[in-house]
């Protein structure tokens, strides 16, 4: 590409890309043409910064992909406090669902997803792996704030936040997986998404498989978060959630299992078989007590897993870097081996994987010429990234959301210098107050 | 007190007092007249703001207790990610001591205490308990920073930075807490650290104690971090390490057992009859993978508990919200139990009981007319802090350092808009770049 096409310049950097060879390059430069990474270089290879319309030194801070939160619900910002050190039982049928019932809206989901993207541009987030009900109104949220999104339609068996009859939940499904694949700007991508095997009977989970499979789109559910779960499956069904799975012929490559804790050798042996991807929710699955889900033996037998922060109301933010230090740490007491899920590891799952996961891979989660820019900038002057050995660990275990400095996504900044561009803060912040005070 | 000399009326903000009660205000308003706090009340109950010199309008932000960062090791944000996904042994013995032996020296270690001091100041900590090597350069870079804290001169059988003939590490720690003391100012008080049962013989461990006893000052110990530390004792002593403590009559009301993971049931009843204080640091614990401290149990037991964060080589931030948050979550998932180490328990270990074991409750850890104005401020405009149901779980589940807009210590504020008063960060950075260059 040629240098005067050049849009931006970002210099002076460390250049995490998460390529295959994890390829980390420390005094780089990155060039950005249109909506696309156009080049990516050593300035101690060639010093020389080519003309760009624009420049931005970075300042020896770190450039990484865009973060990609493989697995959250967007509107639950709404709930975030309301109701922690609770059981998960107790917390979601005595506090999150009688909660949804009555402040859930068109209007309250907008606005609260809204915040949830402030949120996460602000924290280095680009790429979010949605699930909720009134799935338009939660894309009409990420279109507004500009990120790129799988964005999925609940379905489950009670009346539901724009679903009050249960027999039309998969019309509804299909219904917004066309609305959504409709749309021009192709940063937003359509999905369905059962809760839950304790949630969506046989007939549910084939029929909206079947629905994913006809309008090809991923397939996204809850699968082996609780031991109750694991209980239930094997009282009604006599098998393990992965089996029941496997049996009703859910499992194939276009399917993402969101927790997988309470799995085994021979469940993971049956999820790589089929290609399914995992979404690993680390700070979810410890403050609910679900359970330590066996992440290293799943990355051992070859199984795609992304990163995700669950919704604000089980985890309480949605800062990926914060999600990153928990998953590295909390496996690594568990295992009793500080040397499993090392930092490189953990960024991957932040990035590549969560991109694989979603589908985008070939769009997304590295820093590599021809995909779309989407990337984050740190601020090399925060007191606690300073001094930087390896960026890959000062990402991990030092860096949190609040050190992102500047975020684009497909050629266009949308956070500049810690500060949205685009969204009014201030607006969003006083409309969600006011849905929870109604 | 007069109203009338008030220097500083704080407004319009969730008061988090940290009391006996936990007593929480919504409405509330906290008063400041020289380095004391002087009024804390209801705007509900009485919404007249009286005359002050000058007014800081929270904004519905959450006011608490400065932090107690009650174990950590200043100088070493020298190291902070420059060895890690290691065993602690190995860290320690081929990563750790011989980079302390190159680049540890007067100047850097002052140079990293106040980097550590800049990047704790800026996450709302204002109370340290310190432990290293020329603690006379520890404590004057807190000093230099303004902050409170215990500042420990460390005790190791074989050469230490400043100490290269261990027959004099005795001397040299009783010389260092006579200098502290000697100061004027009263922020910073000395202390004496063994830094563990496996480098200090059981000679030196009974002479510090008696050096620690004769000053009156607290004596501090690792203790108990990992399962190599509980062999290696059980096969030279035929015990465990709280009973060697016990054993060697270390064990009193003075003395601050950091750590205890690998301690029992009959151990915990030990530690509580002495009157012993514990530090809790999850993040190093998990990182290093050393083992989860029955922490619940400890409280149970009786005994206070503090929060630190460790040193910046084993964690690798000073964070202690991210530190909250990673207690709070970590239990629950250790034990099954989301209900164990709820929000308030968590806020108390990184305020009042971290004042308890340094000895300084009288003075700090929670807002109570009379105590020393240390206080911190939330930004409320931070999208991950909307909406605040419990402010308690706010500031543990979902609050990072970077939340915290102002910091005030000894009626002094150091932080104002999320900007260090007083200190040159650009500088304090440059010169620990330097250091580590070199």
């Amino acid at each position: 590409m040629k240098p005067e096409t050049f849009d931006w310049v970002i210099h002076n950097a460390w250049i995490v890309t998460a390529d295959k060879d994890f390829t980390v390059i420390e005094n780089g430069a990155l060039a950005v043409a249109g909506d696309r990474l156009a080049r990516i270089w050593s300035l101690d290879d060639d010093p020389q910064l080519p003309p760009g319309r624009q420049r931005l030194d970075a300042a020896g801070g770190i450039v990484l992909p865009g973060l990609v939160n493989a697995h959250t619900h967007l509107p639950m910002t709404l709930f975030r406090g309301l109701a922690d050190d609770l059981p998960l039982m107790t917390w979601l049928e005595e506090h999150m669902f009688p909660a949804e019932a009555r402040y859930i809206n068109p209007d309250s989901v907008y606005w609260a997803s809204l915040l949830a993207c402030a949120e996460l541009l602000l924290s280095g987030t680009t790429t979010i792996g949605d699930a909720y009900f009134l799935a338009r109104h939660v894309a009409a949220a990420v279109a507004e704030a500009g990120m790129r999104a799988v964005v999925a339609q609940g379905v489950i068996d009670f009346p539901a936040p724009g679903v009050p009859d249960p027999a039309e939940k998969i019309g509804h499904a299909r219904a917004f997986v066309n609305h959504v694949a409709g749309r021009a700007d192709g940063l937003i991508r359509p999905s369905i998404f059962c809760h839950s095997p304790y949630t969506c009977s046989e007939r549910t989970l084939k029929e909206a498989k079947q629905a994913a499979r006809d309008l090809k789109v991923p397939f996204q559910i809850h699968l082996a978060e609780t031991g109750d779960e694991y209980r239930h499956l094997a009282g009604k069904y006599g098998c393990n959630p992965v089996q029941w799975m496997e049996r009703l012929g859910i499992l194939d490559a276009d399917t993402i299992l969101v927790h997988c804790v309470h799995i085994d050798t021979d469940d993971i042996a049956v999820i790589a078989g089929a290609g399914a991807k995992v979404v690993h929710c680390p700070e979810s699955n410890m403050k609910l007590a679900c359970g330590i889900a066996p992440v290293p033996e799943m990355l051992a037998a070859g199984i795609c897993v992304g990163l995700g922060t669950d919704g604000s109301a089980s985890n309480n933010d949605l800062d990926l870097f914060g999600e990153m230090g928990s998953a590295a740490r909390m496996h690594k007491v568990a295992m009793d081996d500080p040397t499993v899920m090392d930092a490189a590891t953990v960024v991957k799952m932040a990035t590549i994987d969560g991109a694989v996961v979603l589908g985008l891979d070939g769009l997304i989660g590295s820093l590599e010429v021809g995909k779309a820019a989407d990337l984050v900038v740190t601020d090399c002057r925060a007191p606690n990234l300073v001094p930087i050995y390896h960026p890959a660990s000062t990402l991990v275990y030092a860096a949190r959301g609040a050190d992102v400095s500047h975020v684009m996504v497909g050629g266009r900044w949308l956070v500049q210098d810690g500060r949205l561009n685009g969204l009014d803060l201030e607006r969003i912040v006083a409309r969600v107050k006011e849905a929870v005070r109604a």
